[in-house]
């Protein structure tokens, strides 16, 4: 973690070994999420076009376009019976058991996540899934020696419109843009700003 | 990432040690956050009788109690001009050059964080902000042996409330119980529950 830093300018010329980019992308998948119900997709933006027509809504920051990978992580805007039966569905296909023996876990989850005010609650708590996501990914992309970039800066509104997430029923949280930093990325010398570690952690 | 799970019964007998839990501290510490901003406490409930006084508001699940370290993370429900001066004042603190430099980086992040509209986003953001820091602790928990157990199931009102967060501006957001696994915890055993890589991850 003292190694990783916002890199600002990626080396458009090297790409993420096959292998490594599967390390990282299990571990989005393996990230933890309340309840387990994984509320949001990654979006892996291959595509260089859709790369260019995203980069004008992120400030035309150039990592978009000259990272490696570039990932949106999107939540879900709302909770549905079917989309938690779906999760039960799995839970009984990883574990065995059976469905009935996970009513008491299921009316957890409904009670907690639809109905009018729950339902208010959802995109908010399904962006803060999605947040513990990257929060993985960029220390395990550390961890490989690949650089990143989390990017807030960006009209979700347009990302959501050019990768037609909002008819899917998801809405993009962040970005992730990974790769190696230029030789000439003056951030990578740049040192860490944070709080000391007795304003940050209260003891009580 | 695939041996950690939600530990659901933490061995009460085992404590984290100092050097172990310094370098957990230090993973919360160097996260990174928007704007580098910081949005966030960590508070470390270290005495047992607040830890007995939270279980209760937090569906009485004994992690509060017995897991060996117990970290509420809460994020700040607003922002100020003084709060982003005082980040400003330690980003030349930590990288040299004058406060005058860096008035086009204040004045986007006021833009962006303070006024009517902007402010009514800040709780939230500053949430999905603590939130990556949960990723990073679980992370880099798993990787020295150490189990976590994240935990939504509680009333941030109530915490608040015992933590007394809300006089000094900040919301509690999620917390994890963190320390050794019991024997006994059968969830430990227990396949992990993921959507295929094929579902959650869309490539564009």
């Amino acid at each position: 973690m003292q190694w990783r830093y916002a890199t600002k300018s990626f080396d458009a010329s090297r790409r993420i070994p096959a292998a490594t980019w599967a390390t990282l992308q299990e571990s989005l998948v393996l990230s933890a999420s309340s309840f387990g119900l994984q509320p949001y997709r990654f979006i892996l933006v291959s595509d260089p076009a859709t790369r260019a027509r995203l980069m004008p809504h992120a400030w035309n920051q150039r990592q978009v376009v000259d990272a490696s990978h570039f990932v949106v992580l999107a939540a879900r805007t709302s909770m549905t019976e079917a989309e938690i039966d779906r999760f039960l569905d799995r839970v009984v296909e990883a574990r065995g058991g059976s469905i009935e023996a996970l009513a008491g876990y299921r009316q957890l989850m409904v009670g907690h996540l639809l109905g009018a005010e729950a339902a208010a609650r959802v995109p908010q708590w399904a962006a803060r899934q999605a947040s513990i996501a990257l929060g993985n990914l960029m220390t395990c992309a550390a961890l490989l020696a690949v650089d990143t970039c989390p990017i807030e800066g960006f009209v979700p509104a347009e990302f959501d419109r050019i990768l037609g997430l909002t008819a899917q029923g998801y809405a993009s949280v962040v970005c992730c843009a990974l790769g190696y930093r230029s030789a000439d990325d003056k951030y990578a010398a740049a040192p860490k700003v944070r709080f000391p570690a007795v304003e940050l952690v209260w003891t009580v």
